[in-house]
């Protein structure tokens, strides 16, 4: 028996190894499977093969097949892989588990589309509080989670020993309330104020949301593909 | 006079083409070049160095000067970049200037939130309507935007040639919305819907939001400087 844990503690060790050798390119493109892992889940579908998810998430089975290679051998020829079990290891990599705590900080139109989605549960991440500095909002709840001022921000994120803050406040604001964030134990900071926030504290990880960015990648395409028909029907002229 | 003419033919001929060269990675990189030479014209700097760019922006002056290049030779040694001119051209690379028509289909918080920020006027984005099928809704206005029930999309997108649809409605009605876009016009379609959103027709554009990707890469960043922090501390202990 002894011999038999040993083995087991060897591979356990291999697969953790390889596990932490995960390259950036692939932490990246891990939320993706996690994502669609969950559909599947949601859908009662338990099993599918690495040619079935190619084919769903529109990338090369091959490709499939390398990402996923670190989570070990779930993904035997012709058996495929556990979807449930992928999605738990997929989700422990990226933190699903660790109980995260997270408060809004602004309750505008933004503020409470946040408050409403799934996205944080469906993450593992609980929204504890929403912070604003308009009277008419404290004391109130929105989605079920509560409204507090926003003086009392610093106080309650030392206190419930919150991890993550959602910035949706204006632009001119943010750097402030990040501040308050930091200075209280805050480690993350999801910021849609719409600049480039620069925290100090280095052990701060910052992640900002640019959907202009996005917008003019959309424009940049959709001019493109204007411009290309254009050309066709210009072709099409000389042809006749 | 003749000879110079060529001489200048020749040379926008070139520049033009060294822009038609610009390498899928530097557009994705120019929207935010864009964002950061807007806040600049807003600051009121007119003229700004590739150095000074570089430390605004968090990367190499180097890069800059590359990403840069096709532009032209606005960037002389000890001259500096015309933030205006710059900002213009990365613009019109980008479709600034198409005066491109957007309709927000899903007037709920979120559809609410885009409808009032400057991002789209800032790309030289015109929303035209919002549609709802919430009887309440119809006939008024958010942020001065008319909103339509949703019955009305297509003949709307068909009268007004709306160019991109903005998809805020649930993941249910995502894909019959966006047939009816399609079908009526629309070349570029901006999906909120947390799904990712294919169409057929292959001269529409689909570009997916999926702000749940970023929250997890969010979470695995924080879990990493977590366990990096306690691993400090652990070694504080031993050598103590």
């Amino acid at each position: 028996m002894e011999s038999i844990d040993k083995v087991q503690g060897i591979v356990e060790k291999k697969e953790l190894l390889r596990c932490a050798e995960v390259s950036p390119a692939v932490i990246r493109r891990l939320p993706r499977y996690h994502r669609y892992l969950g559909d599947l889940i949601r859908a009662g579908k338990m099993r599918i093969s690495s040619k079935e998810l190619a084919k769903l998430m529109g990338v090369t089975a091959s490709q499939i097949r390398q990402d996923l290679n670190c989570f070990g051998g779930f993904g035997q020829q012709g058996y495929g892989y556990n979807v449930k079990y992928l999605h738990g290891k997929i989700g422990e990599l990226l933190g699903t588990d660790e109980g995260f705590r997270a408060v809004i900080i602004g309750a505008g139109n933004l503020g409470r589309a946040l408050a409403g989605t799934h996205m944080f549960d469906r993450r593992g991440v609980t929204r504890v509080a929403l912070f604003d500095n308009s009277a008419s909002l404290i004391g109130s709840k929105i989605y079920g989670i509560p409204v507090y001022h926003v003086d009392a921000l610093g106080a309650f994120c030392r206190e419930h020993k919150v991890e993550i803050g959602v910035l949706t406040v204006p632009k001119e604001a943010a750097k402030s309330v990040a501040d308050v964030l930091v200075k209280n134990g805050v480690k993350g900071i999801w910021n849609f104020a719409n600049m480039e926030l620069k925290v100090e504290d280095e052990s701060v990880v910052v992640e900002n949301i640019h959907l202009g960015d996005s917008l003019m990648t959309l424009c940049y395409e959709v001019k493109n593909r204007l411009s290309e028909s254009v050309e066709e029907k210009n072709e099409d002229i000389v042809h006749i």
